[in-house]
């Protein structure tokens, strides 16, 4: 495996130092650290009776498990009451098997190691949006995605100082056949990033692939002890897990490699159209994948995932950056605190069609309960529109910097003699200004965080350069981070034996869209 | 004075609740009760650290009062250390006289008492942005503001149910000559509205003619013990305030009408470049601007207020929704808590010309601050463009929206037994959405709140309807509440008796643009 740096790698020293400045921006970071406590918004009691209902429903509806007799054994040979496919959970049995193994923080391995990423704790992981079938720029609009766009993602993502994982399906490639694009996708995710990545859930034995491909990357017996695949599994809401998901997880959990349990609710749909019936719903049904994965393999890592919307009444479309799903957000990622998992939420997400203001809206409502709230890892953190039909090139390059933004704020306040700056004050005085005194020279280059996309011209100067807006500023820096691109070195051997792998596994069964 | 309701006054009853879910929008209530502890970046230690800066700064540095012997005296009499128009304050003076008298919260009355608002505490007041002399939209673009163009502003304001307030300089009437278009101004928030509102700070006199216009519409006696005007009073940073500020607090104070004093911040310019650097200078500046009022009337209510935000280091120019303004507003509400005094800042600020994606994204970045770190009077809620230098039309539409969905967040959740759901989720079970459930009819047209501006429909849907943006979607819902308004109903003779007064005020003395 290769251990070169990326170009993204925190830089040590001075001249290091200087670099990130001349880039205007803050020194790389392999993932957050956050230094602030997380925005509450339920009280001890509130959070207990989330809890208690989550068991209330576990224990007298319980969960199906479809076409699963694998799961439903293990989870009645764990003590669970079954009836057909429905397993009902006597109270505390899901908590008390998930906190006996599960692991509270786990590092997720990068084939550059200077990526590999700490999941859970006080850290936060960015990803790119998953699972768009379409892909919008304002040169050509709105299509399909290809292998050429998942590829474009890839490489954007690895360019980018602000995300710290290459994601998973960054956009569906539809010009490649269902049954085979996977082989792919996750080729792209292994050549051209080096930051971890995430795995195939769409059918087991694709899981199965995901996992064969890493031991030919990594070597076969380095997955034992290394998390270096994160699967992101769904639940089928109200409290159903089906087949398809339920045998990738076992696929990756088997493997030791790390899934991401995560009911998909629009609330008032999937769930009653509540906050609190959201959440303690969402918390049944996680805990119910997650004790399934710690049966399969004790100790795998597994993240408590959850993804929730409001819904218009009227249409039933998905809605995003209203308060509601902020509340679940933050109510749930309590929970998982209290649980003793990581916790998967949030990003950038929006039900604009455009990165308009309704989308940064959106996208900056959703954002900051996901930082503020403390979630560990963020799926959709760049990209999302449209209720994630589509990954916006445009949409990726401002989310880019907002997330940028973020990496200053975690920071919180520098109570450095210099962050104080008291002897500044005093030196200068009233009524002076202190564009050049010392200690603003000193702090010049480091003060604030610079976007890459605002103007903050004049509107005269802004007018005379076109009076672009934020889309069209956003387009050329897309292409120039593509035009930049330099694809990480990798170990030869490895990369033949991965595309011969690749060559044999396509050549052995018929392409098909099913 | 009259006491009929406005359009939007809490109704009672249900048949005020069913037209308030015609209106899809939340019951209308005068002012925000936030139920969540605010968000803090600093830990108690912190805290003090920047209290302990600021009574460095005022002890060693002092303030400048320029051209105020009257300030410069009380402040003497107090026992400040003054040498010329130097003052210096012992250690613990500033906070002491401001905690001896200065109220914690107080009511400000509009002249409809549906619309009296709560300043300070767990409430917090949302008013229109403030001092643009351009205003924007998208039919006509970017030009200065007229007195049609306040009015209108004004009426806008009255018809939201998400401000509480009216503001003051809602835009600049330019075509106004600048000694006379306070009456203009203050006569539209008394007539045209009749939500509270605030006074001209331009020169004292204009302050002292708010204040006689006051107790002409509210009776003279009144105002003895109600505050009706609220006022902003800008610090000249760094560490100095100047006469016309301090001349017009005096007037307002005097007549026991509330200002705020706020050091206006634009971090590396009028302060230190850092965040602790800013907060320790605002405290300071404010506290000494909150000494003064609570020296010209004991007992005067006032509020720490702060704006500050963060610079382009390379032009200049003040940047907006970026991280550290964010920290500074964060840490300096906790010192308003820690002092005791309501505090004012934060709002939609940006920098963008239009409001396009970075616009939203700014403001909102902005909006999340003020809402989770408690600010309680909301200047710039709505409107704000450029930096301040336009108010947008098609902004305060957008704006608006947003502060809807934060009058939802504020009430956090709901955990009575409809909000917990746990019948719901049983009754239904495994499998079966929820959209048609007795539980999701009965919370249908309360669930989620419902933007007014927000196009969540389908790609091909939103294409057929002319592919908007938010901007053009923005711009027929201000138009269509200008149709719509109906001036509040108003004493005839007071109104008579106020035009009068300006009438003959404006024929004493010609007019200035000075």
């Amino acid at each position: 495996m290769s251990a070169e740096p990326t170009r993204g790698r925190r830089t040590g020293g001075r001249a290091g130092r200087q670099a990130a400045r001349a880039a205007h921006t803050p020194d790389r970071v392999p993932y957050l650290t956050r230094t602030l406590k997380p925005f509450e918004v339920l009280s001890e009691e509130g959070l207990v009776t989330i809890e208690e209902n989550a068991d209330t429903i576990l224990e007298r509806v319980g969960i199906e498990f479809h076409d699963a007799p694998d799961a439903v054994q293990l989870l009645k040979d764990a003590g669970c009451d079954v009836e057909g496919e429905r397993v009902r959970f006597p109270r505390g049995l899901a908590r008390s098997t998930i906190q006996a193994t599960a692991p509270r923080q786990f590092t997720q391995y990068a084939r550059n190691p200077a990526n590999n990423v700490e999941i859970g704790g006080m850290h936060t992981v960015l990803a790119p949006a998953y699972g768009s079938p379409f892909v919008l720029d304002i040169d050509q609009g709105r299509r399909y995605g290809t292998i050429e766009d998942f590829r474009n993602f890839v490489k954007l993502s690895y360019m980018s100082p602000y995300l710290h994982h290459s994601g998973g399906t960054v956009c569906e490639p539809v010009d490649l056949p269902v049954n085979k694009r996977h082989y792919d996708m996750v080729y792209a995710h292994m050549r051209y990033s080096d930051k971890p990545f995430m795995g195939s859930v769409t059918h087991p034995q694709r899981a199965q692939d995901t996992v064969d491909m890493a031991r030919i990357l990594f070597g076969a017996d380095y997955l034992e002890d290394h998390c270096v695949i994160l699967s992101l599994i769904n639940a089928n809401s109200p409290l159903v897990w089906d087949a398809t998901m339920l045998g990738s997880a076992r696929a990756y959990a088997e493997a030791n490699q790390a899934v991401i349990m995560t009911p998909f609710i629009l609330a008032g749909a999937m769930s009653p159209a509540t906050v609190a019936g959201a959440a303690a719903q969402t918390l049944a049904e996680a805990m119910a994948g997650m004790t399934y994965v710690q049966l399969v393999r004790p100790g795998a890592p597994v993240v408590f995932g959850s993804f929730a919307s409001s819904m218009s009444m009227q249409s039933g479309a998905p809605t995003f950056g209203t308060p509601e799903p902020a509340l679940v957000l933050y109510s749930l990622a309590a929970c998982a605190r209290r649980l003793g998992v990581p916790f998967r939420s949030g990003g950038s997400l929006c039900a604009s069609k455009i990165p308009d203001a309704q989308a940064a809206y959106e996208s900056a409502n959703t954002l900051q309960p996901t930082i503020l709230g403390g979630v560990n890892f963020v799926l959709h953190a760049a990209g999302w529109l449209e209720g994630g039909l589509a990954m916006g090139y445009e949409k990726f390059v401002l989310d880019l910097d907002q997330l940028g933004a973020v990496h200053a704020f975690v920071n919180g306040v520098d109570l450095s003699p210099n962050g104080q700056a008291v002897d500044a004050i005093i030196e200068n005085g009233p009524g002076q200004h202190f564009l050049g005194t010392a200690h603003t020279l000193a702090n010049f280059e480091t003060a604030f965080y610079r976007s890459s996309v605002a103007d903050n011209n004049s509107f005269e100067q802004w007018e005379s350069e076109g009076a672009k807006d934020a889309i069209t500023r956003a387009n050329p820096i897309w292409k120039q981070m593509l035009a930049d691109y330099e694809a990480p070195s990798i170990d030869e051997a490895r990369d033949e034996e991965l595309r011969d792998w690749i060559e044999g596994k396509k050549a052995s069964f018929p392409d098909s869209n099913v």
